[in-house]
């Protein structure tokens, strides 16, 4: 299962139309509260997200509706003027190898919402403060009465296919030795395929015929839909754009599955476990 | 093949970051500019997009690159202040039935950019206006200095099987007797499949196993990323929610193959052929 996937908690889409429902949310004793400090979550020995009570709400926060869990209602709080870290901390990443995989589904939704939140609170229709409604997962213009929803931006990550040998890449700010899948944000007018084919095209000057679909994961930093494929390459020649890439290389089968045993001989290091690539490198090695 | 796919031109990422050569591209005397009437096409008799010149381009208009065909420089114009019409004409329909599928493609993305402008040209971050760079393909806030990017809204959109019937619906605005694929938005903190899980039990209380991806398109209506699946349903009891389908119903895949031929005591009209609904139960009627 992907990283950031299997969350438990039920999302309540009908208490977000039912302001009453939602007013009677917040005043249950029994609801929680995600602990958070910036955005990194607290998590307890077992690999759980920590949860306050609504107590420990901040003055000027508002609630935003995480999901239900047995009907007890469960909350992130959102601060006007507070921004998430624009950098992933050594905490955070720590936390994300600590967590359940469910319970990191659970962070991811609030992470992405908080960012959101905190970047889109004028009107990119007409320029005016915005407001929240609908239990946090959306905003409304008092002015011109546009509606604003949370963004979820698709971006496609794959690995090309040639002869029994995988296409991987790195960037150079990414750690040394790492290799991964190549990567690149879906645009207004392509399907998954076709943006598969362009960005390895882009990227590494691979033509690509097939693009067959593997997995998807939520990325919520700050809000990505990771969309997971392999394209057949028809030809194996590599150009790569500079700008994008450090280097990028044909991996054989066995090289992939020794770098994500962690083998001390391995060519490379692997993209982390919760990482989407992750799935997609084990997935390819394990078809043969 | 899904409708609004097989674009041919070159999106031309490179010219986007090369102030220059985009500027040599509005020279280019062989340019072309794409012709709209509000957001419907002009469709030649063999199923072309039609194009002018640069010299047509308003005064107040901004060229946006919609990419190269052989070298040659393709345009679309964005005026500030005009909207896409928030309802689809009759025209725009006749012209979508007329357009070759890879016409259809470069229209789709024309279509997402100018609408996208259109509705923000402020700064959610902020609230300042901003202004076009990148070829048309980002806007910047001068004040607060945050990067907008075209949105893309992932959708997901999918049957439920079992036992040898596909789950279709109808919404209540629909034209009389069609029947569709159920779809709805992906949320922050949500896979493909889970999002299509949820989608189901929220709309027809379905309960869902098993998902497989089947095709994807670009939908621009006004910028969807709609992500066609199948959904394996553990159960067959129905229970609509009634603010999201007038109706829903099991049908067999001989009712779902009589209906997209066009059969006259077919049970149901089916979705139209750019619809990738349509592109979805042909591949599932197929699949037996």
């Amino acid at each position: 299962m992907p990283g950031f996937t299997g969350g438990t908690l039920d999302r309540a889409d009908r208490l977000r139309h039912d302001v009453d429902a939602f007013a009677a949310a917040k005043a249950d004793w029994r609801a929680r509260l995600l602990k958070l400090a910036g955005d990194t979550p607290e998590v307890t020995e077992d690999g759980r997200l920590g949860w306050a009570s609504l107590a420990d709400t901040p003055d000027d926060a508002e609630l935003l509706l995480l999901g239900l869990d047995g009907g007890r209602p469960h909350f992130v709080a959102h601060r006007p003027g507070e921004r998430m870290p624009p950098v992933r901390s050594p905490a955070l990443f720590a936390a994300l190898d600590q967590l359940q995989a469910g319970e990191a589904a659970t962070y991811a939704a609030a992470r992405s919402l908080l960012d959101w939140h905190a970047r889109h609170g004028f009107c990119a229709n007409c320029g005016s403060p915005t407001t929240i409604f609908r239990a946090g997962w959306a905003r409304a213009c008092p002015n011109c009465g546009a509606e604003h929803f949370p963004r979820v931006d698709p971006v496609v990550i794959m690995i090309a296919e040639h002869d029994g040998r995988a296409l991987v890449g790195r960037q150079a700010a990414w750690p040394a030795r790492r290799y991964s899948a190549l990567a690149g944000f879906l645009e207004p007018g392509e399907s998954i395929e076709e943006a598969v084919a362009r960005e390895i095209a882009e990227e590494s000057g691979v033509p690509i015929g097939r693009v067959r679909y593997i997995a998807s994961q939520p990325w919520p930093f700050p809000s990505q839909l990771m969309i997971a494929c392999v394209a057949e390459a028809t030809d194996d020649a590599i150009t790569i754009d500079a700008n994008e890439l450090e280097d990028a290389m044909w991996a054989p089968r066995a090289a992939i599955a020794a770098a994500l045993a962690g083998a001390p001989d391995a060519p490379f290091l692997p993209p982390p476990p919760y990482a989407i690539a992750h799935t997609l490198l084990t997935a390819w090695t394990n078809e043969a």
